[in-house]
């Protein structure tokens, strides 16, 4: 696992700076356009050029099997993983719609639900093992498994390399994986379990309950409640496949120089302990946004992490990530297509 | 201008009710959507169907200059007004790059620059006067240039009807209109300037001074400072031409069942007037986003809006707007493509 500490790709500071004056030539107040003037800069940094563009996008929904179920953390059944598989493979899920809308590059990749799935369009089955072990008993993974799960994020980048993506979005589906994502954001950030366990897809208070009580005992088990941990290990104690796949995804993203847009509290999470073990990776990172799972807020300003939607969602899967893709579009050609006060003949302040 | 008071099309209870049965149905956790089930099933009231869609959208932005810049308000000079009208014209402002960009129908009308404007595509001349009074001295407008203003908001609406337009944003450009608007909300929620005045396109400390003073002056001139006022007058005495067009045009709207989406700060100035003149129209209105200028939270409060966005611009031209389509359509697009837990075999909660 040595390559997830190879540094991302260089932030380019000079075409920032060229990208920084050419917006106060706008026609336009200077910092009208708020949040959209700093996705256009930044993405000229990172993309290493005066004008960025993100017509190519790619999503990839990494999913998993999570034996914390067994504590009764989750409002649905487990089934639920494989059957939302075959409702991406059949276009007929919240993500698959919102990446028909936008012609993404969009896949599954199957990293361990409980069923073995039939083979399904869009989705690569790469099965590491029928869910991870409960994390209240025992470790979630072993370190061979964690290694596999990373490298099965790294290899998504060698796909979107070859189709010159410009923006990677990571999705995740998995029953009890906001318990997972809570136990690894309490570890990471000393928290107790009431500061990150929310209501995930819909739990009621004795199912909170239930999700706190194993988030505190799993915390206790592993010794996770010191100041220092090693976020590899909280991975492998704490983690789910798909988690690690998406961990996994963004190092190897922003080694590869493209731009990561994170979805919401499971894949900050993920993004919170890629940036935990390559801290390189951080300006590659941006935050789609502030969804109603309730440990989402701390999760973000642990990483000074500034969102772009705030619409009370909760559904993961990609989804609100995806919806934010024309936004940061818009940014970009906002920033390449507007006059500029000379060109257009508008008079400054 | 009795035509004002029309009462507003009907909203659909039992369509909305209808849309509400499906959304329970499709494949996600009950309201992980957040507002974007909101949007569809209001949407669906409105239109009176199951499964509205928001595929015909325009876009017209009313211009006009102010002789409030008389009192140093603003940190541009007057002739920008023109300037930009001509710069729209050439596809060069933010609005007409996020226009192409959705493929809207766009058009501005020019209701009132100061100085004469030569034919220019897209841009329609119905100049009422070279701008408004300064309203520090006397009415902003006369009773005949109000209703040719408000007039000229009406037939924006008549084009709508024969494009089949499911969507309408005004917006605007004028020199000075922030303390225009700031003075209208000021007199109809009976606050003082310091609640209302913000720093528009970007005037300094000074220049948020002479804004305040020439606002509580104002008030103060035209008798305004009492609980109850009547929306028309304060439209007359404070307004510009171009907020006048957006209440026309908002009323009208709602009168022939186009559903509306309200720009910034400015444009929910002109929501507000027109709501208080007739409140039928609330249902019909969409707020797109919460802009950087101070005073907008108040205006919003008011009417009990909800924003989608909040990005921190403050650009006005129905720039943030126009931002916003996408997800609205999007809403649409997962309220009607979803697959349900029934059609796609997906356990329930």
């Amino acid at each position: 696992m040595k390559w997830l500490n190879i540094p991302a790709k260089a932030f380019n500071q000079e075409a920032e700076q060229q990208a920084l004056a050419h917006q106060g030539q706008l026609t336009k107040p200077p910092g009208s356009l708020g949040q959209l003037e700093h996705i256009a800069t930044q993405l000229a940094g990172l993309q290493g050029t005066l004008k960025p563009s993100l017509d190519n996008v790619m999503i990839r929904v990494f999913a998993a099997d999570h034996g914390v179920v067994d504590e009764g953390v989750s409002a649905f059944p487990q089934v639920v993983t494989g059957e939302m598989v075959k409702n991406f493979a059949a276009e007929g899920a919240a993500i698959t719609v919102i990446a028909s809308s936008l012609s993404a590059n969009f896949g599954v990749i199957n990293l361990g639900t409980v069923n073995e799935l039939p083979i399904l369009p869009k989705v690569q089955d790469q099965r590491i093992a029928a869910g991870t072990q409960n994390f209240c008993q025992q470790e979630a993974m072993t370190e061979a498994q964690l290694s596999a799960a990373l490298s099965a994020g790294q290899e998504v980048v060698v796909d979107a390399i070859a189709h010159n993506i410009q923006l990677f979005i990571g999705g995740e589906m998995g029953i009890g994986n906001t318990t997972s994502a809570s136990a690894l954001a309490c570890a990471i950030l000393s928290q107790p379990a009431s500061a990150l366990v929310g209501r995930g897809t819909g739990v009621d208070d004795e199912g909170i309950q239930r999700k706190q009580s194993a988030v505190t005992r799993a915390i206790e088990l592993h010794g996770f409640n010191l100041k220092e941990v090693e976020p590899l290990k909280v991975l492998q104690c704490l983690g789910g496949f798909e988690i690690a796949g998406l961990v996994g995804a963004y190092i190897a993203c922003a080694q590869a120089g493209i731009t990561i847009l994170v979805d919401g509290f499971i894949s900050s999470v993920a993004a919170l302990v890629a940036v935990k073990i390559n801290p390189s990776i951080r300006p590659w990172l941006f935050f789609a946004h502030q969804s109603a799972e309730a440990g989402h807020v701390l999760v973000l300003e642990s990483m000074e992490a500034e969102v772009l939607l705030s619409l009370n969602m909760r559904l993961g899967e990609a989804s609100g990530a995806a919806l934010t893709v024309p936004l940061m579009q818009m940014a970009c050609q906002l920033h390449s297509n507007m006059a500029t006060f000379e060109s257009a003949g508008v008079s400054e302040a």
